[in-house]
């Protein structure tokens, strides 16, 4: 086994970037008892050298500009920990350039830019390693390229965002509704001041972009994705899925059917006896059924500093223990070889099928019931369930929560319109998928 | 990329042998597209050529001696899926002598022989891969070794038998007793004729060898694992347990408190909203705890011709790549450097502490709790709660089910002692460890 050092820079030194240090300093033995070689933080960037951080940096090269950094100094691997696209994307292919490899836990990055990253890692003979960029410390990339790939993946499903996971985990725990909620997770710094890119769905959608590459061998295609967020989900919805056996969890879903591929994000129905149902808070979790290995399931924590950091650091040792055997024959970095890459139909979200869960608000009148199911006839949707609910506080509408049989998105979309329009019903229907998965 | 092929031998054509001959058939396009290389099968071995099995060999060449096949072919990976201990051990051996790489599913093999194993790969600079080893297709063996490398290890727990952890659901889901369960599973091919090995615990057992090793950096120690099946587990105590908000798994865990490392295969009750409490039939799961990623939980089919085949797969690949990289630098085969191995105290069962879930069966006469909860204040045992339950045919002897405080485990089996020599208790108690996890 060589003794030879591996020297790394760390760009960027928020949540992340402080992990690593952190924790290759606490596990630098464990780690050599591993690898049987060492690594080397040789130098770091931030914005601002003398902001106050969780981690000690006194005695590594201190740049502010991360790009003067990997031009003055003499590194193995890039980590690529400042976030956000513009300047990570420069900052990775001037890497490449060098032919520094590249660890990076940025989903933005990988999901909007891949495919033009690719090409540079072929270029440079590099790797760019992306573990902490789905799920946080569950190693899901690795298991999809490496563990399943022997295997043709069916589908894949996942709760791949901590802030939603925990808004409706305690909206339903303590009762609470969805805006204050909200206000007490980003009090306690699990959601954002601007928490659109959460729980309006965009970072699930950047992840599910990254897994749908893996899974099923297309370019990464963020824009063919259909993403809805969790704010229209009300406390009575969770109450009422639960009353009927279920657990409401927002979900990305990737899945071949004989038409195409859907890809979407959006709250899903799970039956509660599910483990994807029992998921609860800022804890992730992946659901990957194959034609050989059949439904496997992956959990863990999907944030933290630590947490985080696990999945940076065996990117970091995977990277050096190639460098070090000189190894040009790497995982490919999208799973699939980059020649077989194939553009493949993704289905508008029209087109796939789906049970509803439904709640239609509607005025207390007799013959209501009637109008409605009557349109759904026309439709031909029929119903599995219905649960009239009274309304303690407001006796003139009520809530009616209907479950329908597997139907055509297109056709409840349709009868739904006809149903909004019907006078005895108030306000917006509230329609979320059910998934059995 | 390479255009080589890798050619290897498959000796053993049951179950896993058959599924790996299926898959690579079937998935044959699928994993060029990810690897960029062929695996060709070039020869097979097995003792009947003619016995009918669920896979075609008419175009490979065909041996009844494994050993004659490694002798006559020249083949890169031979992948060993005879089973058994003495023959399997043989022919491994001498293939790494002839610098053959070899991939197995044969988990008696790595944790009864595999620090003499050891040797011969350092010596023969060969890969010796085993994921199929432990849960099936679980990639449990690749996550601890590569994903949680950066991590030192607190504990790992897992259901890893499937047929006991099929018994156990289906005893609760159908009302039956453990004998009948166990014939049914016989006759569905979950149970083996001698099922002793599985509901004994044993198979568990040297699964948790191969898990210990890896997550704590010691050599593989099968005798120091200490071992409870499943056979004194009755319907009532699966029912009493779910009244108490439990399920009844049987676990492996390998645990390091500040004494020594607890390694222990037996049942236990969980927390019935705990993933672990909802791993049903002949799914196996594995949680790891450790310092920076947090508990991460890894589930799957535990068993099965092509889930098993799904982890074979995958080590072929990998052994593959490495081939046509020329690497010499490896993932280790324990996960640590071998000269990192260190042998660490194993705590003796009587030294770890849990909480008990207990069931006495007494005379129905008065004063029979005094006399039992007594002898549980001399040892300072705390009793959290009692059931005291009828016993609708026989009315004479009624079952009393005790949770205790945590507690010192000699201490219990002392106050059991002594409980069990009071006139009014009948028969044996059945006592099961309660876990958090």
């Amino acid at each position: 086994m060589s003794n030879r050092e591996i020297k790394i820079g760390v760009a960027g030194l928020g949540t992340v970037g402080s992990g690593v240090i952190n924790l290759l300093k606490k596990n630098e033995k464990e780690i050599r008892k591993k690898s049987g070689f060492d690594i080397k933080i040789q130098c770091v960037s931030s914005k601002n050298k003398n902001k106050k951080r969780n981690c000690d940096i006194s005695n590594l090269n201190f740049y502010s500009d991360p790009l003067e950094m990997i031009e003055n100094e003499d590194i193995d691997i890039l980590v690529e920990l400042i976030g956000g696209e513009t300047e990570a994307k420069d900052l990775v292919l001037k890497s490449l350039k060098k032919n520094i490899h590249v660890v990076t836990a940025n989903k933005a990055l990988i999901a909007l830019h891949g495919n033009e990253l690719s090409k540079s890692i072929d270029d440079s003979r590099c790797d760019l390693y992306y573990e902490a960029s789905v799920a946080g410390a569950v190693p899901i990339i690795r298991v999809i390229k490496e563990s399943l790939n022997a295997n043709d993946i069916n589908w894949v499903a996942g709760i791949i965002n901590g802030t939603t996971n925990y808004i409706l985990t305690e909206m339903l725990k303590s009762k609470k509704d969805f805006d204050l909620v909200l206000k007490e997770a980003q009090d306690l710094g699990y959601a954002e001041a601007d928490p659109t890119f959460d729980v309006g769905g965009i970072d699930a959608a950047h992840k599910l972009t990254i897994l749908s590459s893996l899974c099923f061998g297309i370019p990464l295609d963020f824009n063919s994705i259909y993403i809805e967020g969790i704010e229209d989900i009300e406390l009575d919805d969770l109450n009422y899925a639960k009353e009927l056996g279920y657990s409401i969890k927002h979900l990305a879903i990737g899945r071949k059917n004989n038409n195409g591929i859907e890809l979407r994000v959006h709250a899903c129905l799970i039956p509660e006896k599910r483990l994807l149902a029992n998921v609860d808070g800022v804890r992730n979790a992946v659901v990957v059924s194959s034609d050989a290995a059949g439904p496997t399931l992956y959990y863990g924590a999907g944030a933290g500093s630590l947490a985080t950091a696990s999945s940076v650091t065996s990117d970091i040792i995977d990277v050096s223990r190639k460098i070090l055997s000189a190894s040009n024959n790497s995982v490919p970095f999208l799973s699939y070889q980059n020649n077989q890459l194939k553009t493949k139909k993704i289905l508008d979200i029209g087109n796939i099928t789906s049970r509803y869960y439904l709640r239609i608000r509607v005025s207390n009148k007799p013959g209501v019931l009637a109008d409605i199911t009557k349109i759904f006839g026309k439709k031909s949707i029929s119903i599995e369930s219905i649960l009239q609910k009274e309304d303690l506080i407001n006796d003139e509408n009520v809530p009616i929560v209907l479950v329908t049989h597997e139907v055509l998105e297109k056709n409840i979309v349709d009868a739904l319109k006809d149903i909004e329009n019907l006078e005895v019903v108030k306000g917006k229907i509230i329609k979320i998928r059910i998934e059995e998965l």
